[in-house]
């Protein structure tokens, strides 16, 4: 591949818009239900093709996310729009599919520390239970997206092995996921560490795709996407504003910016379908009601 | 070169802290020469050992700086470190000298109408004055940095051509400029549009020094850095806390962090000499003083 001349970027790539789930997950401010149905019509309205949109996890644990099956019910379905579910456990994976979704994104943490903390288990009983959420999504004919948190490093870049992920990529593969997602939970990614995971990540992932989810903590988020773009990979998670953060990682800001992305890939001749004004108003709407400036920039400048 | 695995960066690349100068300038707090001589003094003891501290503007204009020739008298020089300034015009060329500057960092727009709101002259005019510049400072045995603002663009991301910016650079370069400076004023470039600049710009360069100046307006600072390190760029203009911009272009916001980049790099392996912890605290002592957050993200995670 060819850095100098860019000649191996994409013509596209695709968009997943965690907004509505990473990005509310944390809010202290709640969001009614009417909020997140129009939140999520809009960011449709904004050329968003995919939408993760809500988590089956207990509503004790994440208040914000205890009306998931209402939201699910109520939202309009638009064609050739995925409308997506997270889920933690057998039960997430169950509610995910009673509530009528076409896929349910799983995962587990490549630090077992934080899937104790995160998870309330070990890395091992947390494998044991990802085999049986997939298998069960799976009969259900759900896309199981099967990501890995943590990838880069729970509490230092350096706390989690190159190889403890490879290793789950395997077991998330070998148990057949559409998906494959790597995580930068508390955002140590940087670009060559990047470029050396997915290096060894990409072939055994074959012709299942590969997708990103990073976090901006410590400004490395879009270096990271520039990296990963030629290392073949083509679907980032993006939350509109740069809203998010895992409550179980101390100092972890927001996911990268949709409109932030999707400004630097626009800028790089790749389409990502996505209408920065639209989706830069939405970001300024919510600014207003979380009563908060974003961290992303773009929608900033967008007027 | 080989972006796969990262075997062309460098093992070391140099940072020149612009914040006295660019962090500052447009500060509305006035911040005393007492305090302008202890940040300096508190950057060397950090590690930096290259400091943009001042520049010689008309004081009317930049009020913030009318203290360029009694910062530069009362600041100890620690041997091995550049103690640099700006300069807009002859005049300003003759301040550096007679305040005992080795370096002076000396630059044009190439955007026509930047020129004229930011310096009160034509491209034209200014490449006529730059040469006069230039002779003198070289008379005075002075090292000559020679810049190229808006090189990405001004108030668009396409109304600068690169052509434009090849014929100045090679302009700079016919008159012996002893570092090549790329500035991104404005916040425009993308990775993909930095490598294509730099693989035209660095053979005409040869073994003169490119040096990139950039701006994290639209967030994609650190991006371009990991592009331009795999260009063979290793020298960086970056701003403790990420302070600064241009007051005459519109939402500019500040230099990229030298935390961040510092951060960034060392993590992928290259070395900076710089103290994390103690430039943090620069930063976080700052921020106290200009009652304001600062854009950098790493100073606020280093306790």
């Amino acid at each position: 591949m060819d850095f100098e001349s860019g000649n191996n970027l994409p013509s596209e790539v695709i968009i997943v818009e965690v907004g509505p789930r990473d990005g509310l997950q944390r809010e202290p401010t709640p969001i009614s239900t009417d909020d997140k149905v129009s939140l999520i019509e809009s960011l449709v309205e904004a050329g968003l093709k995919h939408i993760q949109i809500t988590s089956f996890v207990h509503p004790r644990l994440v208040p914000q996310m205890a009306d998931a099956e209402e939201v699910c019910a109520r939202i309009p379905r638009k064609a050739g729009v995925v409308y997506s579910g997270l889920a933690l456990n057998l039960k997430g994976v169950e509610r995910a599919q009673a509530a009528g979704l076409a896929q349910v994104d799983i995962s587990v943490s490549a630090s077992d520390a934080h899937s104790r903390r995160n998870a309330n288990r070990s890395l091992e009983d947390a494998l044991d239970e990802f085999k049986v959420m997939v298998n069960r999504a799976r009969q259900c004919g759900m896309v199981v997206r099967g990501g890995i948190q943590c990838a880069f490093g729970y509490q230092r870049a350096d706390d989690v092995g190159s190889e403890t992920v490879i290793e789950i990529a395997r077991h998330h593969l070998d148990l057949g996921v559409d998906q494959l997602a790597l995580a930068d939970s508390s955002g140590f990614a940087n670009p060559k560490g990047m470029t050396a995971l997915l290096e060894k990540i990409s072939p055994l992932a074959g012709d299942t795709p590969v997708v990103l989810h990073l976090h901006d903590t410590r400004g490395m988020g879009l270096a990271n996407v520039a990296a990963a773009l030629h290392s073949g990979v083509r679907v980032f998670d993006t939350a509109f504003g740069g809203l998010g953060g895992c409550p179980f990682i101390d100092g972890a800001t927001g996911n990268i910016a949709t409109e932030d992305t999707v400004y630097m890939l626009e800028e790089m001749g790749i389409r990502t379908g996505v209408d920065l004004d639209k989706l830069s108003l939405i970001s300024r709407q919510f600014e207003k009601k979380l009563g908060q400036t974003l961290p992303g920039k773009i929608y900033r400048l967008t007027a």
